[in-house]
């Protein structure tokens, strides 16, 4: 196994009720006044805005609302709510959402720092100071409750970026899986693949990390299963709880232990087709590309493939497993190709453009543009 | 799966060759002289003093040094150590060994604040305050590395109790798996059982936990398998690293999530053992009681066995792989039966006796004295 450093200090408050120690945790912490930072108002319908602001007011922490995030969030709604953030003097910053959200409150976190919070995506700045950040999970799926990134895009320049930092952990996520119990089973499907996306961006980068191997391996499987389940039954706590689990460990560094940071080819090119058609869910945008990828890639070169093929889908070779995967998601209603997805041949060529913007795509194989091409064919 | 709260914020560097930044993360950290732990001097026959030494010194860390801990390490050994650390007016306290020691440079960091460091033992006392603890860890089995906990015996009372405060996590453990190299294969695999024996007393306490036991199939497995190749070469740096990596992960909290505390009745028995016979290994005596107390508890009910039965040995009944489980740590070496380990059977009903002492004996049952005693004619 490759050396390592791991360091996660994120407090999880897991279960449901949990939102009700909200207040208490950012007292407990000295903490006075916060941006809540919330989309489009789905937290008003499934109860979670009432309780945390119960919450909070018990607690006499005083809260400024930032609404509005959108999912693929945009770096000029990061620019307002820095701003409101800066004009309130608020000591911390409360995501109260998906991962859209959550990315949007660490980003703004940092950014009341910095003079123009994009230089630290683009990498001509560093982070060095953030407010502390907490978070209200109500989708599973990102993992960003449980970690140091963020993904904004960029509208003017077209660019979904990332960054990390160690000062943007969250210092306490709250998962109340129950929640999660009212949302339409395509948004759970969408989650689940993004989770299973971010294991599998590790997953073929090393086979000498033995045990994260079998991690993850347990971790795919129990996020098919928790996600058939789910299907069947949207209320079944127990699956949505072990689900909501599953994808926080899938990217919070525990299935990414040994595996050299991991491939994100994947990652990137799907960055893109959000960037362009803002309106693809990210998880669905994977369940087409992380195919095809493992299509193009095992057709150059199958042994990489056989672990996955065999100890998550029990399949003997690569296009088995492979089919059984895309049969899966096409159960769970996901697009099964760029065209499904809404994108037109005609768009390809300024996608590849967009995608090579990035330093690079891969790592287990780094792309060119003409690969990527391919690559997009195979999945159109 | 039940609720449960989550934090583990200490540091990994994990890899060969990691020893040499010890001294300067002290040094980021504004430490400048540190008590270093150390056991009966194994360290400086593989290298591991030197190194720490070397990078100490590079780092201009002031350190004293404080020998002698035994395995099953004492409370005398602490309030030794206590005294020398207030003493020497030092700014943390450094383990290089492996459990016992880490165990020791904990309780020393917390003790240094009480008056009587035992009252935190007997819940007399709340730890309120700790110096920083840092490790290099020279032998993977307890997981101390990794947590909040740490265990000491009493040899006038012989008690053989624990700890658990969040202020002693370590904040940076190193782990070069490269200095196992050198370990006799029995501490290996008593290593191994001890890692084991964590997630084991977890494992059957709720089967609702679905994705922390597919985690823990995937650890029980990784840790047999691995421990097999380090049998056949003992320097197998791949199974070393991926070994240890399972040990930390055994005991910093992710093999337990949602699994109720864990059961517990195995380790406060074997304990018992080592109090009353402080040269059996932590590892070795678990090797003997737990199949005892699985196939004590399966005779009442094996249903709860048989996922571990399974997804671990790959068989259909329990009985069938408690045989293959019995088999395994034999092969290894360890021993099959208290006689084997050197109890005598009259000494039965005074260590039944000294395990009645713990407030409880079990969470998944809770044994009475007549049922220890059973389990202990089982065991013999």
């Amino acid at each position: 196994m490759d050396a390592f450093s791991f360091c996660n200090p994120t407090r999880i408050e897991f279960g449901v009720g949990t939102i009700r120690k909200l207040g208490m945790e950012l007292k407990k912490a000295d903490i006075k006044s916060c941006l809540m930072v919330a989309g489009g108002g789905s937290i008003k319908k499934n109860g979670v805005y009432e309780q945390v602001c119960e919450s909070l007011e018990k607690a006499e922490i005083h809260f400024v609302e930032g609404w509005g995030v959108q999912p693929n969030p945009t770096l000029e709604k990061v620019i307002e709510l820095c701003e409101l953030a800066k004009r309130e003097k608020v000591e911390a910053v409360l995501g109260v959402g998906g991962g859209s959200v959550i990315d949007t409150a660490k980003t703004v976190s940092a950014g009341v720092f910095l003079q123009d919070i994009w230089n630290a995506f683009s990498g001509k700045e560093k982070i060095r100071n953030a407010l502390p950040v907490y978070t209200v999970l109500t989708l599973s799926a990102t993992g960003s409750e449980m970690n140091g990134n963020a993904v904004i895009t960029n509208t003017k320049t077209m660019q979904k970026w990332g960054i990390y930092s160690p000062l943007i952990y969250p210092r306490l996520s709250i998962i109340d899986p129950s929640v999660q119990s009212s949302l339409p089973f395509k948004q759970t499907a969408n989650g689940a693949m993004d989770a299973m996306a971010h294991i599998l961006e590790y997953y073929f980068a090393d086979d000498r990390a033995i045990a994260t191997l079998a991690i993850d391996d347990a971790l795919l499987k129990t996020i098919v299963e928790m996600t058939d389940r789910l299907q069947n039954n949207s209320g079944d706590l127990l699956a949505r709880g072990n689900l909501a689990w599953c994808a926080t460990l899938a990217l919070n560094g525990i299935s990414g232990i040994g595996l050299k940071g991991g491939d994100w080819a994947c990652h990137d090119i799907q960055h893109a087709f959000s960037a362009l058609h803002p309106e693809i869910a990210h998880g669905e945008g994977l369940g087409v590309i992380f195919p095809a990828w493992i299509e193009y890639m095992s057709e150059k070169d199958p042994t990489r493939f056989l672990r996955w093929a065999k100890n998550v889908w029990d399949e003997e070779n690569v296009s088995r497993a492979l089919h059984r995967f895309r049969d899966k998601l096409e159960s769970w209603g996901l697009a099964k190709s760029l065209r499904d997805l809404g994108i037109k041949e005609l768009e390809l060529p300024q996608l590849v453009k967009l995608i090579m913007t990035s330093p690079r795509i891969g790592m287990v194989s780094r792309f060119t543009a003409v690969e990527v091409e391919s690559l997009l064919m195979l999945a159109f």
